[in-house]
């Protein structure tokens, strides 16, 4: 008896996920779901690569939000294209709605499509938005014990930011133990430690980010 | 014609959170359900007002998080009920897993439920638990603009603990701006500046709880 093995496609989500993956790989764009608590510096560490990568590599935002397009007015300074998405009370974005957003931005003229998710370090890992990075950011004032209370973010992302370093020595925070916690639950994740606010570390991520473009860029 | 109005029980949630308020209500024992995002200081806040609270009320803890038992292992040191939830993966309390932990607590023996909800600033507000003060803390290094995005928890809540204060002047955040968002959103909330990591303010908000307990006890 021959036992039909079908392809496992969980739900709506990600069906329209992997359909925004072939959009965004036809279009030789990376996008990068951009994941955190609220407050953790998101925007600010978006702000920061807009500088560094400017005449480097062509950017686009999405910002999602559950309300207001304050993220999105910080960014009007930069001459690229920005779409706000307002989710109105959902706590994650959700690959539909990115679909609905790339109406809006031509894929040709970007190489990065930066996808700011909805502040929360718990939903927005469970849904896939069809993007092939998947980075976090963690800020030293969370604290270093965060791995172990919201681990599916921790396991699932590419890459570890860590933000406002410029805080470090003024509470607990032992970026040692972080470090050995996350690479115990995740050992392929790749860390940077930064301050958006002093601009420590970030020229690091910025080559970092613009290589890894590059490459898959180059297939 | 007689139109038959039916009292709006939303969903069970609801329905168990009265009955469990009715059970609070019953046993003299005032419920805070204490919301925030990850690393604003739950713990920390429950940690210091258990100190402050000592011999003057009595407090039983409900610690819910997605994994771990790393907060509950923290409130060991004081002499008090505590019952883990792990929501194993579930970014939010709900009535249910209350009910179930409250076969683990005797309501006799105390007068005040801290319930710290998983860290989210979403999800947590969309859920009532059964209790009869909402309570959520913004830490100091989440920014001032916080309300504008996450407006539910912040209109739903009575008291708005900010937490951190210690960390005023190292960034931008504006206690003015935030004080002003907040009101006009929510004119009734009460709010306190603490720092668990300093102790200030937080004999001004233990005050305030027992009173807000001997209120309830009351009647």
């Amino acid at each position: 008896m021959d036992i039909k093995v079908l392809e496992g496609i969980f739900d709506a989500n990600e069906k329209i996920a992997r359909e925004n993956e072939a959009l965004f790989r036809e279009g030789g764009v990376m996008a990068m779901n951009l994941m955190a608590s609220p407050g953790a510096g998101k925007t600010s560490l978006i702000a920061a690569t807009l500088e560094l990568l400017k005449g480097r590599v062509r950017v686009g935002v999405i910002e999602g939000d559950i309300e207001s397009s304050v993220d999105a007015e910080k960014l009007k300074v930069y001459d690229i294209p920005v779409v706000q998405i307002n989710t109105h009370g959902a706590c994650h974005l959700e690959a539909l709605s990115i679909q609905q957003a790339l109406v809006h931005i031509d894929l040709d003229t970007i190489d990065l499509l930066i996808i700011e998710n909805v502040g929360n370090l718990v939903c927005p890992a469970e849904f896939k938005l069809g993007e092939s990075l998947r980075t976090m950011i963690l800020s030293v004032a969370e604290g270093h014990d965060k791995p172990l209370k919201y681990p599916l973010m921790f396991s699932d992302s590419d890459v570890l930011v860590v933000n406002k370093t410029d805080l470090l020595g003024l509470g607990d925070f032992e970026m040692a133990e972080l470090r050995a916690t996350v690479t115990r639950m995740n050992p392929d994740i790749i860390i940077f430690e930064v301050s958006c606010r002093t601009g420590d570390g970030l020229a690091a991520w910025a080559d970092w980010l613009e290589q890894r473009v590059k490459d898959y860029q180059a297939g």
